[in-house]
């Protein structure tokens, strides 16, 4: 195990137990407004809460390995030889990640033939970008992160071209309040997407031990709240602006609960 | 206890975890989705919930008996006595598999007494189907999981019976939006369904091992996702657009909500 500090441990420790509080109360937030949005919107809200309630439960375990992983008694640390299980991650993105564009794609109201296929592909490249990082991940020599890392950025450079370019159209025709809040969440999405690839070349350049340790888990949880939590308050922004332009003269309030 | 490498041990780990948030998230998936589906489908999504419901209480338990059953410190694997319970998997399929035949005949939307008796008796056929294997999976030789396996079979092959001959006229009456997805649904059972007694008689053929172990635990876990969640996905679409050919002139998002 990596020899770390008490205020490092404590740090990475407190940043586990904020995102799965955070993570836990947007799932309620998403799936309790389910009910102010008009209902061709309602599944995009029920996915919404499904990625952060998916990451809730993980970030539960995360802590809980992190826990178990060392000792701090009368302020000493030790490892405990019980290694700390950072497969959860990896487990997570392969069933958050593609859930994320299937909700930005349902909020967008496509048809559905063109929901099925632009949420297929977009899925299926997510899942095959987490699929192709992990064994970089794991990999003991650097030639392997490099190697798998880089196989990885195809599928993600494809998404990017799929969201700039392939829904270029779909957004153009948003209605106008909620155009500038769908155009956001797509730079949102790669914005805080680019910051998994630098923590993982970070490790193919060398960066490792306690401090390199604190700022990958601190900077995964961060990335993880903003990509799924924040992301998700948008998605419901969205929601809630299209309800309004779908039916004029009713508030987004006033459309028919479920 | 059969002796594993870490890597292995850590494949079936994180399978397991996988597996209970899969089930989980769908679970609240198909219950949430109840509300968008017409009045006379609402149960046939109960249903579904329900058996990913159960399959991710029995997952969170097999991940629990896993996690006690082996110890890894320091990089070290070691067994702790403490015996892996993979009974659990025939408690779950005891209550599931004749739940996932009721979940089908119920979003065919047949008369009152037919869906009783058709659900009636494929539900008894998948019991003493599960029922029947059980005791070949604990014989001590392999004569007996040869009987009973052979034993299960029949069931198995009296329901296929049942779902392409029986249910044959039924599905040519769906209406036609969906006519697709029902005969997809039921391939999707046959099809996963016949992965359970592959794993079954490579037992006894006498694969064993820690590779065979790592084989028949991912595997069971693909095939319980596919068989009980993804299968799940396709009675929830069945379900909206039966809601929408039952409602031409509304939208399925505009059914009557619960």
């Amino acid at each position: 195990m990596i020899e770390m500090s008490v205020g490092q441990y404590d740090l990475i420790y407190n940043a586990f137990s904020f995102a799965f509080a955070t993570l836990a109360a947007a799932t309620l937030f998403f799936w309790l407004g389910r009910a102010q949005v008009a209902p061709q919107y309602k599944t995009a809200m029920t996915i919404t809460g499904l990625v952060t309630f998916i990451a809730a439960y993980h970030y539960l375990r995360i802590f809980e390995s992190w826990d178990a992983s060392y000792d701090v008694i009368d302020g000493t640390i030790t490892a405990t030889g019980v290694a700390f299980n950072d497969a959860y991650r990896y487990v997570d993105w392969l069933l958050t990640v593609p859930l994320l564009l299937v909700e930005l794609i349902l909020v967008m109201g496509l048809s559905r033939s063109e929901t099925i296929s632009r949420a297929t592909r977009l899925g299926l490249l997510a899942a095959l970008m987490v699929a192709l990082g992990y064994p970089g991940e794991v990999a003991d020599a650097n030639a392997g992160r490099w190697i798998w890392g880089i196989a990885s950025m195809i599928p993600f450079l494809w998404i990017i071209y799929e969201l700039f370019v392939g829904l270029s159209k779909a957004i153009e025709n948003q209605p106008e309040n909620a155009r500038g809040l769908v155009n956001l969440a797509r730079w949102v999405t790669v914005l805080s997407w680019s910051f998994y690839p630098v923590v993982f070349f970070a490790g193919a350049i060398g960066l490792d031990g306690a401090t390199a340790q604190t700022v990958v888990q601190v900077g995964y949880t961060i990335a993880d709240i903003i990509a799924k939590a924040a992301f998700g308050v948008l998605i419901y922004m969205i929601a809630v602006r299209k309800s309004e332009a779908a039916a004029p003269t009713a508030t987004a309030a006033a459309v028919p609960a479920e």
